[in-house]
């Protein structure tokens, strides 16, 4: 059977950000990434330092090690990178968890398409914002997007960007005007993601968090978003794997 | 025309908990409610205390001074209390929302119907838990919910139940075993409603929300359901209208 490289599998735990915020889910993390974001809180998962964490599993590999760590306790499992989109054969995965009626949860950058995509509940579609370092292929993007729209009520997708500086802010926009029927998440970006004093990290981000509430709030173009922090970092600051 | 009591209309600001938590809104908050629950933080609205901010208006007097305070920058209005279910005729704010592609929030506990609520985009129903003092009506909460079934896959409902106390936390599990189909989300209640300290108040309630974190993730009869904070009073504490 065909292996994928995993980084990390844990839960449950709530999931802190985006679309399903709040939501108990176990967490799959995959190996390798496209991208390289200069802020990336998972870089781990690309830069070579978490190279000895990474294992190849099958798809039944995976289940067996959800149902090992996270017993009876789960209903939702969320799968995350790196950017899980490089996997095509992370659906056999996918098909596992439907068969056996998990809800499942992905974010990804929206730079590759996988079909098994068309099968998540909760897809969120994360275009990074200039001071990523990064480029959006915009053709890319409207491409995967509109794929999407096929799918039934049942299932949901969301854009989320998240905001370092004004010049990300007006990204956020032009996505939105681009994609205006798409739900937008905002998200506060975190820029100390190497400090161990959680309180003091946590009263940062809500404050940044504030500014950029009181933004959007006085711009017109940014009427049908939502707005949110990372609450994981808000609790837990910089921990993994929590 | 007929007139509701209205005690605020502010806006635009960041709903700060349940189901559409983070987005964007508009309030316009009703004055009454048939319940008078020991920990209420809008008791100002039923209490008498906020008796000389009641004001009788039409739903387009409830529409003229949203334009008039929000402008253009908002798409979505959330209707809240006291318990705006008790006022009937809500129904032709409702209309004049929807005439204008306004989506709305309307949060009420679910102890009285109205036909408008079949017309409400993003419904909470929050049923008050024991430390409340309240008592649930199970027979009128099912029937209601019973009701909203049949509306379109564009709107959506959620029950929402506010956890101060282990009493209250078994409730949320009964809620959860005789409604496993709706959406729930657990909220971590703000046992401080009289502070100004906002940040000490944050730092408070970040820590009984990974309490009640830690207790959900080892439970499996909760396993389907999302658990939040209120975002607001993390960020404004107790302040009222923002
Ligand atoms: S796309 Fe995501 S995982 Fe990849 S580098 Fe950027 S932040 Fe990190
Ligand atoms: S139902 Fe809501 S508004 Fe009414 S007393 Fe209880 S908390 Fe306050």
């Amino acid at each position: 059977m065909s292996k994928v490289p995993v980084i990390e599998i844990f839960g449950p735990t709530m999931q802190g950000e985006g679309m399903v915020i709040g939501q108990k889910t176990m967490f799959v993390r995959t190996a390798g990434c496209d991208y390289a974001c200069s802020w990336c809180d998972s870089s781990f998962t690309w830069d070579g330092s978490g190279k000895h964490l990474i294992v190849q599993m099958t798809a039944e590999d995976i289940w067996t090690e959800l149902k090992r760590v996270g017993g009876n306790r789960f209903s939702f499992v969320t799968i995350s990178g790196g950017n899980p989109a490089l996997l095509s054969n992370l659906g056999a995965l996918v098909a596992i968890l439907k068969k056996n009626k998990i809800k499942i949860g992905v974010e990804t950058q929206g730079s590759k398409w996988q079909d098994w995509l068309y099968d998540i509940d909760e897809l969120t579609i994360s275009p990074k914002p200039p001071s990523s370092g990064m480029t959006t292929d915009f053709s890319m993007l409207s491409t995967i997007l509109e794929k999407l729209k096929i799918r039934n009520g049942d299932q949901h997708m969301s854009l989320k960007i998240v905001i370092f500086n004004q010049e990300d802010y007006e990204y956020a926009k032009d996505v939105h005007q681009r994609y205006p029927d798409i739900p937008l998440y905002l998200q506060v970006g975190n820029d100390d993601i190497t400090t161990s004093d959680t309180g003091q990290l946590a009263n940062h981000l809500l404050a940044k968090y504030e500014m950029l509430i009181d933004q959007v709030m006085m711009d017109e173009q940014l009427n049908d978003v939502k707005v949110l922090p990372q609450l994981h970092t808000l609790i837990w600051g910089n921990k993994r794997g929590v």
